[in-house]
């Protein structure tokens, strides 16, 4: 059973949205047991549209499309969809039906001819309903393929897709199962731990593939494996996993299905009963937005504040004026102090500090471009480090934000 | 001049990651004036990139590759693309010189064979050296069709891309303009919009094409062109922006390309010397994060207070226990507490405050799951509204940025 996914969008082309859509569908398809053979992303031109799905039928058993099935002009995946199955469109009543409640319940303006036209389906759909907006999805057969036309907006795909198609593709065929399990290390490059893992890689079994993914500071090591054998593939996976951790146990912090690095902190302090607080100046709210885009985080997250401007440092958090004047607003010794502070005004048990400039301009500070200062209190003693991060911006965030993660981790592990 | 983009990588097909490096590459080509037809993404596996190969080459002139260029097993692009092109790998001294240079001066540790073999390339290809890394970007010719592959690393992609693909392509190819003009609007759903503008949309110049891209709460209208000439390109398109504008003058708030509403909101605070704080409860950190992602937010945003916890709100942020008690701590009273309890913490003309239940779980409050109060705080008054969000945390808390951005750039042009 091999899938291919279509994004439909010029914005997707023009570079103006990434293409999230693909990489959830990806997920999804994976955990039943589908494997994912290409993602294509094509204009909204009905003569590309039709060229990608034909290239895609003569691949893949399973067609994903996203993407044109909204009511305006641009929107031209459902005609071409009739085209290409030499179909045509009727109105289905049930679409009428919720596109005139939602209309009543929700929109409260008078309903437009575009939006009456969003329950015209292709005669030969099998109509998959749309429960958070208009658009349906749309089940189409063609030989022994399936396509399936989901909306682009995120949130109706994956509805539609969980609560729709994953059941149906689960029900219809007799799917292998898919593992992968990705180790999480920090610390050290791809391939010095390549390397380090150079005799192990080279007996793995064939079934389990293996795959580094570095980024700034952190190295991701994937195994996938598949077949019908559930078991037997979780306890061969299981047993490589286990002659794998020790050789890599300095860096490693844990398994990115289960879980990640601000997770792993998460649980460990609602575990534990402790709790934890930030004072960021340079990251600017970023660690704080890591830990509570996932829900649960209120149960050890108290709060920080973002000290961005210099005075925030000294009347909010209490750092000494002259701490500021000797030691310059980027040191280890103002990371200290801000950490100390912050864990005293919101009464935690730890806290991050970070403090440095990202560039492209100096703050107020003298200290180079890329340098970070990261403190970490703890409930006995607070330490900081200093760091030299680059000078791309986005990039020094990102990697004090995960250094940050880090030697906070490690700290919470101590004990 | 077609271009197509193929970007390498298991973990893109799995859904690990999202694959960013196309929307950049796709960005850059098309300020340069070259449209991309098609991104694919395929399997780490030789057949599946030859094939990509082969179909690329026949529906574009330029076909560029990320990915798979780094020292471990996996990563096989460039034995693949020898194979493509009948050519042999070579070794490169200058970039045998780099890799040593490198390794001395950041990485201090000794050289595994697996980096020295960075420096063989493809007898043929025109070598991009790689400043911030050790893979270095190949363009190889078949015919009349380019072939540039880059490293998957994203900030090497984007320095090769920068420093080194754009201007070659610029100076090899007579290239057209393309211009892209995104309006951005907040507080109307597509196809009302579109009712709105119909008549102007149907007298649109063939040349231009409009589409619409709704996305909680916000609707961006882009229209794009292309041609050889510049000048009549622009004038047409500040025709046909002229007149829309007034159409939807009450939900327009800027142009994307120059722009985005937060750094509206930021260029209008610097011009007046105007400062901003955040008081963010629901949303966690991230109104600060978005604002401290761009340079220059030193000289409008004094910081926030991230008040998670209930305590936090108290103690750090002023706000009265009775006024929680009896209003609940979701609720538009304290809303504005904390609003005007950070503009006198931290001395700040404006201050956003945001209150609420993103979910799955009910915290210190029996507001409605997707109840969110936010409270914008000027230098002469304060205000606040309730909305609800719906029950999807992750769209809960980008709907409640959206909005508070939007309030907040409503207030600050007011005057």
């Amino acid at each position: 059973m091999k899938a291919e996914i279509i994004t439909i969008g010029d914005e997707i082309l023009i570079g103006q949205i990434v293409d999230t859509n693909s990489t959830f569908i990806a997920k999804a398809l994976n955990k039943i047991g589908i494997s994912v053979s290409q993602i294509t992303s094509v204009q909204d031109e009905k003569v590309h549209i039709l060229q990608a799905l034909k290239n895609a039928k003569a691949n893949s058993d399973l067609v994903l499309l996203t993407g044109g099935l909204g009511p305006t002009k641009d929107d031209i995946t459902k005609t071409t969809f009739v085209e290409f199955f030499g179909d045509q469109l009727v109105p289905d009543p049930a679409v009428l039906a919720h596109i005139k409640d939602i209309w009543k319940k929700y929109i409260k303006q008078p309903l437009l001819q575009v939006n009456l036209d969003q329950a015209l389906v292709p005669s030969k759909a099998t109509v998959l309903m749309n429960a958070s907006g208009t658009a349906p999805g749309l089940w189409m057969e063609k030989e022994s393929s399936v396509f399936i036309a989901l909306p682009g907006v995120p949130f109706e795909m994956k509805a539609l897709l969980q609560n729709e198609v994953l059941p149906r593709l689960s029900k219809t065929y007799e799917l292998p199962f898919i593992l992968h399990k990705t180790l999480l290390t920090y610390g050290l490059g791809e391939s010095i731990i390549a390397d380090r893992i150079s005799n192990w890689e080279s007996k793995l079994p064939k079934s389990i593939k293996l795959a580094y993914l570095p980024n700034l500071g952190r190295v991701r090591l994937r195994l996938s494996s598949k077949g019908f054998d559930k078991a037997l593939i979780e306890s061969t996976m299981a047993k490589e996993i286990q002659t794998l951790i020790p050789l890599i146990a300095d860096v490693f912090v844990g398994f990115e299905e289960d879980t990640s690095i601000e997770q792993i902190i998460g649980t460990k302090l609602l575990e534990t009963g402790k709790t934890l607080a930030l004072a960021e100046s340079c990251t600017g709210g970023k660690i704080a937005a890591q830990f509570t885009a996932r829900s649960g985080a209120s149960g050890f997250f108290k709060g920080g504040v973002v000290a961005y401007d210099t005075n925030v440092k000294i009347t909010v958090l209490g750092v000494q004026k002259q701490l500021i004047a000797q030691h310059s607003v980027v040191s280890t010794e103002v990371a200290k102090a801000m950490a100390l502070g912050v864990q005293k005004l919101l009464d935690s048990d730890y806290a991050i500090a970070t403090t440095g400039n990202a560039g492209p301009a100096k703050g107020d500070s003298n200290a180079d471009l890329g340098t970070v200062c990261i403190a970490i209190a703890t409930p006995n003693q607070v330490y900081a480090q200093s760091f030299s991060f680059g000078k791309e911006r986005h990039r020094v965030l990102i990697k004090s934000l995960n250094m940050a993660l880090t030697l906070l981790q490690k700290e919470i592990f101590k004990n």
